[in-house]
Parts: structure tokens; C-alpha cells; sequence
């Protein structure tokens, strides 16, 4: 399928009508979707980050409508989000909307999801107006659909991977100066390097160098790249289609300046062990659980166990972080159309860090690597 | 006082006290703070948008303990923030936590604050934990001491508000590029030099030229500004000192490409006039919803009331948008540190709009305009 051919409105009606299905099968009266994920993915408009309400009703029968703030409504395609405009205006009661749309649902409701990223101050006030109904988050209706990708955004996600891979390759090819550099400017660098590679936005540039690599989220800050350090740069956006909602890259690789230590060295070697055992593990029926065993048992059984603190891999999708998750003992079943990151770590605390990732696809016959940046340990001179 | 002698630890003690003050004579047993302003406002940490849970457990007695991801704990700035650390691992309950933080409270708890920006999922895990307690919004209890600023907080504001000053003026000096580029490209430029004027971070570049001005939140897309084009630019960073948590710039001007016409011209004399007055407006003792009126009266006076569709202002401080609302009929009487935006605009729907924003600060004595930029309507040939 042709990324021009993505007939997007057609793409949201099957994800309406499987949400539908869900709410049907799960005994879930309505759906009330506010900030996150959730309704760029079903409608292509995302709620601003603002005090004042923005929230579609989605119920089981009727047409889905959005309830938001007046002035935000001529930002709304509404046509292409294929759904029914509620502006309010200021001095308005939006709570007092939504409950009003959802006497259009079953009345009166027993359960009702809402995103999980919603805020907590708008939830309080719909409880207080619907004090008998049972609330869900969104995502035990929207997180299962949301995890199985279909090809064009498998498609979508692979064209985020390759413009991440661009400013991996471009670094690890020494075009990206570190040495002398604070890791604030080289995050900077490397933030713009991955707009001129095609995404629209830069989520996050994570520049760790020396000691700062053993803290896996660090803050890019003063700290300037010198000979022997090992740099953990960790970094993505959002890339998308002219029109449709963006996707996530997310990739990490790691550096040496100068020749890597005999320790930096054999550490890597289990790194890159662990994250090749953890990518060959990954077809359909296989739990989430087993992916991260591969590569926690590779690290575990060359001594760095307790230095691998976090987690294998995260979903990835409209967000940077989705289901599946690839946690430790997770008896989530692999399917075709899962796509996540594999990113074991080892951090070393006060010494160096190091961390591997790279986002993959469940395909019917295995897995494709949407990454494909070298993986093995860069020594970069000059 | 000059920017380095503000000790940043004294300031969060105070903050500290004062909370703990309010929620003792508001009869609220604890104050729980994960996303949004109040966190970096009391400790400068600011939770990662995260699925794992970050969430600072407030009493009246004991001191504050921030729950936190163990791979965040590197992150946070514990002496600095005055908060102890409670990481929690992979696979452990960082609702259970939270909840084993409470006992140090009044328990069993019976009224509690959660930040009105956490999110959903985690409200619901915490009500499915503790489902006694009546949940109220934490602004309740934050609202207004964060409304009212102290002298270092105003200086703050008023060197973010600089930083934008700069922008707009190079703007109305014909300094950048509008005629023939796209509204997108500008906005690239606009947000560029507001980092370049000292912002760190930019938070908003709205470029809405022609008929997209009639859309107060028009997101910059693909129109190329052209002779005749109504312009309207609001933009706004973040701006801070070292160490501390940053506050927020938010400015609108509107020029004009080439000359303006005489219903654009008596549009903004209005428009103009209406701002002088609500800032004139802008005194202790007055209410937020006078304020309102001042400019609201100007414009409906002169037949243009139904195209000023917005409130006149929101506070602004760490974040951009908070208390004081102005608001029509708001009672919230205005008192020193209240620093807030006067904003009113003109939209006419399909034709062009048009806006004048600056922040105020309250002062024992009246006010203080933060903004400097001149206020006039520009024309700009070239």
C-alpha cells in the first residue's frame, strides 16, 4: 500500500466501528476520550493541552460527538474526523455536555471508560455528576485495538524508523561533533537532525555521556564530551503523513570517544548479545514475558543483572510509549501488527552506561527491524 | 533583588509551609502532586510524561516524599527539592506506595488532593485503593497560593516577558521575513528567536495570517502570507534562572502586509482601546471579572461584541495558563502578585482577526505592564 493511498477516513470508520464492537463486548456504555493518544488515533485532531474541556463521546449506537471549547472548534477537520462538532462557550458547563450526550446512550450509564490520560480534575468533576457510574480507563477498551497496527501504520512506523536511522547513521559516521561539545548543544544538534530527516517534532534527544550513561532518562545538561567517554544517545520524533495523525521513532546507540576500555568492550558485547537474543525471540505466539527473558538472561548470565534496571521494550505508536509492554513475566501473546522497541541497558552507577534499541515489527512470518542502523559499539576518533 | 541572591531552597520552604498551612484549615489530609506546575513549583522536579507513576505525597506533619521511577531517581534534584526519595522498581505498586506513604497522615484519610493535571488511570488506581475518600482538584488547595506571586517570581516573569518584547519587535521592525512565506516557516523563525532571546524552552508559535486569524488557536499550516494579510502572532516560551523552575512568556501582536484597510484600521483602534482600558482597569481591590468588562464594554460599545468570543486573560506563571482567571463576572478580587495576560480580541469568521496581548503584574500601588512591545497597529511593506 502506497502512503498516498491511505484512505484515512476509511482507516477512522473500522477503528469507530471496532471500538464500538469492544464497548458492545465489554459492557462499556460510553467512551469519553480527552487528552492522549486515544482520540488522535480514532479521530486525527488532539486536544490541546488546556484547562478548558475537549472530550468525544463515543456511545455503543450513536454517532460520536465532540464536545469543545468554541475557540479550538475551526482547528477541528471535523468531515475528516467523521465526527459532530459541540462547541461550548466560555461560561458554559462542558461536563453538563457530555452528560447531556450521553443520555443518547444507555440511561443511565453503569460504566464508563475515559482516557487515561485525562485529566484528573475534569474526572472529578464528571464523577461528581455521575456519582452512581463505574469508571474505567480508556485503555482497557482502545489499548488492545491500538496495539495491532495495520500495514499503513506499520508502513508509517517504519518511515519514523528510517529517519531516525539517518541521524544514528550520521553520528555514528562521526558527521555529529561531540568531543568538546556539552551534551545540551549535541541534543540540540541532534533535535534538528531529526526534523530534516522528516519528522515534524522532536519528543525527546537524550545525550548521556561518561558517568551521566548510568542514569537511563538523563537530562542532557553542561557536561562536555571528552576522550574515553561512552555516550548513550537516545532520541526520537514524530513523523507523519500529510493529513494523518504522526508516529513515534524512538531509537538509541551508543558511542565511544576515542578506544572503548576492555570493560566498555566486553560490556557492549553482552549488550549486543542480549538485544540480537532478544529480536530473534520475537514472532507471533510468543509472550512478552519470553522476549524480555532472552535478553535478560543473556545479561543475567554474564554477571550484569542487577545493572539492567528497566523494563526490554515499550509498544510504540501514535504515542511514544503504548502496549505491549515487554516486561519481565508478561503473558501478553505476540501478534502480527505488535510493534515495540527492544532496549536492554547496563548502568554502571557513577561509571558509564550503555543501551541498544531498536523498534520491531511482529510480521505472520516472524519480525521485521524497522531500525537498521549499525548496532555494533562505534569508536569514534577526532 | 537581583537574580542570584534568590535562595531557591528558602522559597520552597516557604511554599512548603504555606501549603501545609492551607491544608490544615482546609481539612484536607494530603496533597498528592504528579503532573502539571504545582511539583516543579514546590520542588523544581517536574514528572516525565510517563506511564509510570511519579507522584509527591504532601502532609501536614510529616515531610514530603516523592515516589518516583527508580530509572527517574538519577534525575531528581532531592537536596535541592527537599523532598526524600521513594524509587520504585520494575515491577513493584507505586500506588501501594502512595497509599503506605498516607498512614504517616490522619488515617484513614478522609479527604485528599490530587494534582489536577494527574492523570485518569492513576486517580482511578488510587480510588480503587482508598475508596472512602472524597478526591478533591489540587488547585483547590495550590490555586491560589500559586496566584500570587513574590518579587522573585515577578522579576521572573518580567525578564520571560523581556525575552518575548524582543521577538515582538523584531517583528513590528520588519526584521522577519513575512510575505511569501508560509505561515508554518514564519512560525519556525518565531519560536527560533524567542530561544535565541534567552527563552529555554518554546511552548507555543500561533502565525494565523488572513482569514485563519479569525481562529484564535490556528495552528500555522501551509498559507503564504500575502500584501493585504491581517497577521496575528502569539508566541510564548519558557524562561528561567539556573537552578530554578521556569516561568512563562505570552504576547500577541498583529501587523498588517502593506497598508491596512479603513475596517482593519477602526477594528484595532477599537481593539487597542479596549486593552488600554482593561489594563487601566488592573488595581488592587478590583475584581478579575471588572477587568473583563473594561474591555469587553469598549468592544460591544462599538457594535464588534459578538466577534470577541474568548475571556479577556488567564494568570501566567509556571505555567501558561492559571489562576486568576479573567473572566466576565468573576469575584476573584485582584491583590498584589497577581500576574495575569489582557488579551481581547476581534474575529471575524472567514475575513481576518486580530488581537493585542500583554502581561500585568499587580502592584501595591496599581500595576506594572511587563510587556513593553509597542502596541500600535504596524503596517510592513517590503
Amino acid at each position: 500500500m502506497s502512503a498516498s493511498s491511505v484512505d484515512l477516513r476509511a482507516v477512522r470508520a473500522r477503528r469507530l466501528s471496532a471500538l464500538r464492537a469492544r464497548l458492545a463486548s465489554d459492557g462499556v456504555d460510553g467512551l469519553l476520550l480527552s487528552h492522549g493518544a486515544d482520540l488522535p488515533w480514532l479521530t486525527g485532531y488532539r486536544a490541546m493541552p488546556l484547562e478548558r474541556l475537549t472530550m468525544l463521546v463515543v456511545l455503543p449506537e450513536a454517532d460520536p460527538v465532540l464536545v469543545v471549547p468554541e475557540l479550538e472548534a475551526p482547528r477541528v477537520a471535523a468531515e475528516e474526523a467523521q465526527v459532530t462538532l459541540a462547541p461550548w462557550s466560555e461560561g458554559a458547563d462542558p461536563v453538563e455536555l457530555v452528560v447531556d450526550l450521553l443520555r443518547r446512550g444507555p440511561w443511565p450509564p453503569r460504566r464508563l471508560a475515559v482516557s487515561d490520560r485525562a485529566w484528573a480534575v475534569d474526572l472529578l468533576r464528571l464523577q461528581a455528576r455521575l456519582p452512581e457510574v463505574q469508571w474505567l480507563a480508556a485503555s482497557t477498551v482502545t489499548g488492545p485495538l491500538r496495539a495491532v497496527k495495520d500495514e499503513a501504520e506499520v508502513e508509517a512506523l517504519a518511515g519514523a524508523a528510517a529517519a531516525a536511522d539517518a541521524v544514528a547513521r550520521a553520528i555514528q559516521a562521526g558527521e555529529v561533533p561531540l568531543r568538546g561539545r556539552s551534551e545540551a548543544v549535541v541534543a540540540e544538534e541532534v533535535g534538528r537532525r531529526l526534523r530534516e530527516a522528516g519528522h515534524q517534532a522532536v519528543n525527546f534527544a537524550i545525550v548521556a555521556s561518561g558517568p551521566n550513561g548510568a542514569s537511563p532518562h538523563h537530562e542532557p545538561g553542561g557536561r562536555v564530551l571528552e576522550t574515553g567517554d561512552t555516550v548513550v544517545l537516545d532520541f526520537g520524533g514524530t513523523w507523519a503523513r500529510p493529513g494523518d495523525v504522526g508516529y513515534c521513532s524512538d531509537i538509541t546507540r551508543t558511542v565511544v570517544l576515542g578506544r572503548a576500555s576492555a570493560e566498555v568492550r566486553e560490556a557492549y558485547a553482552v549488550l549486543e548479545a542480549a538485544q540480537a537474543a532478544a529480536r530473534a525471540a520475537v514472532r507471533p505466539g510468543v509472550t512478552a514475558g519470553a522476549v524480555d527473558r532472552a535478553a535478560r538472561g543473556v545479561i543475567e548470565d554474564a554477571g550484569y543483572g542487577r545493572w539492567f534496571i528497566h523494563r526490554t521494550g515499550h509498544g510504540i505508536g501514535v504515542e511514544e510509549h503504548e502496549e505491549p509492554y515487554i516486561t519481565a513475566g508478561s503473558e501478553v501473546v505476540l501478534e502480527p501488527g505488535h510493534v515495540f522497541s527492544v532496549e536492554p541497558g547496563i548502568y554502571l552507577p557513577g561509571r558509564f552506561g550503555m543501551r541498544l534499541e531498536d523498534i520491531v515489527a511482529v510480521r505472520p512470518e516472524g519480525r521485521a527491524d524497522l531500525n537498521q542502523a549499525p548496532r555494533g559499539l562505534v569508536e569514534l576518533d577526532g
